[in-house]
């Protein structure tokens, strides 16, 4: 059984898609055991309480240094004692030592088909934002490993999303998730919980 | 009905499509007015002359200096009196005077989807190449207007196509072909020669 904790720090929709999968079994071979968001007022905690879920709250607000609050936020996922972390809209900076201590054990999604419309100032609504701008037609999400890169990691998986005309960037944004997000990152989790992926040269492959 | 003027450097499978695509009134109010071709041994000066289709062959290669290709390189596009002109895998870059010339007229196709792998150093097998590289999970193609740039003119359609674990750069082009490009390059052709779009702020619009 695979011990999942997720990183969240706003509504936790991608939360509530990995508990969907798992109370409908589209996740097998793991349970959430945690959530910790950055923010105190995230919905997603709600939604970690109103199951059980055990969570805690903690910011970089809440201490002097960043260093302070790497070394104890690190505490804290340690604390829950995670097989996979994931990142479900969390706005906060992974400490290099925690991507090398959970070194392909971290997981994220990225509201595009990276390599376009990632990298650094590129998340949230940022992301459609610069879709629409330049005017493309598809875009879609990414579910993958974390790295010392902002989106360099290895690539899970990858989902297109048609865009509309008449889109705006909230418009997208809500579709990208229904559309991609919502599937890939549950499928991810579940494919992960079952050994059915591993990471070669950087790649990921199926096995 | 809209002249159109096909410039190829190989095989021609792309300007097969949109032959096929007018013989088969997927493509509208258009016809093919002429084929040139840089490489004297492509294919597609052969499919041209199976249809008793204009054609001729211009290179670099022919002249001395680039600015002498350059201008007879125009005056055999002009003589065709082309209403719309289709790079279908040309790999020769369009002099800036003829951009200029035949603004929001010249369309391309490119192998990926835009902003991914694109730009100088990205054509034929090497985006392949890349996309395989980085693990991406979806590619696709783009059409797209040609500006100063090198696949920065606003976008017309593109067409996501999955990427399989087995892929070879061969295997992946190939199927980008049959999956998007030959799809999206008459849909465009078709689109236009029945002024259902425009450009606006550098964007396409559906109208």
């Amino acid at each position: 059984m695979l011990d999942v904790v997720v990183l969240v720090s706003g509504g936790g929709t991608n939360l509530q898609a990995v508990m969907d999968a798992v109370d409908e079994g589209r996740i097998t071979n793991a349970r959430i055991a945690g959530v910790i968001s950055n923010n105190p007022n995230a919905y997603a905690l709600e939604r970690a309480r109103k199951k059980g879920i055990a969570n805690c709250c903690i910011s970089p607000k809440m201490f002097e240094t960043r260093e302070e609050f790497n070394e104890k936020f690190l505490e804290a996922v340690d604390e829950m004692e995670p097989d996979l972390i994931v990142l479900a809209g969390f706005l906060v900076v992974i400490p290099p030592v925690m991507i090398r201590k959970y070194r392909n054990q971290i997981i994220n999604i990225h509201p595009s088909l990276i390599p376009s419309f990632c990298g650094k100032g590129y998340y949230g609504l940022k992301v459609h934002e610069a879709a629409l701008e330049r005017g493309v037609k598809v875009t879609g999400a990414t579910v993958h490993f974390v790295d010392e890169g902002t989106d360099t990691g290895p690539i899970i998986l990858q989902k297109a999303v048609e865009i509309r005309q008449e889109d705006t960037p909230e418009a997208l944004q809500r579709r990208v998730m229904e559309q991609a997000e919502w599937k890939i990152l549950p499928q991810a989790v579940d494919l992960i919980a079952n050994g059915k992926i591993k990471v070669v040269d950087n790649q990921v492959r199926f096995l």
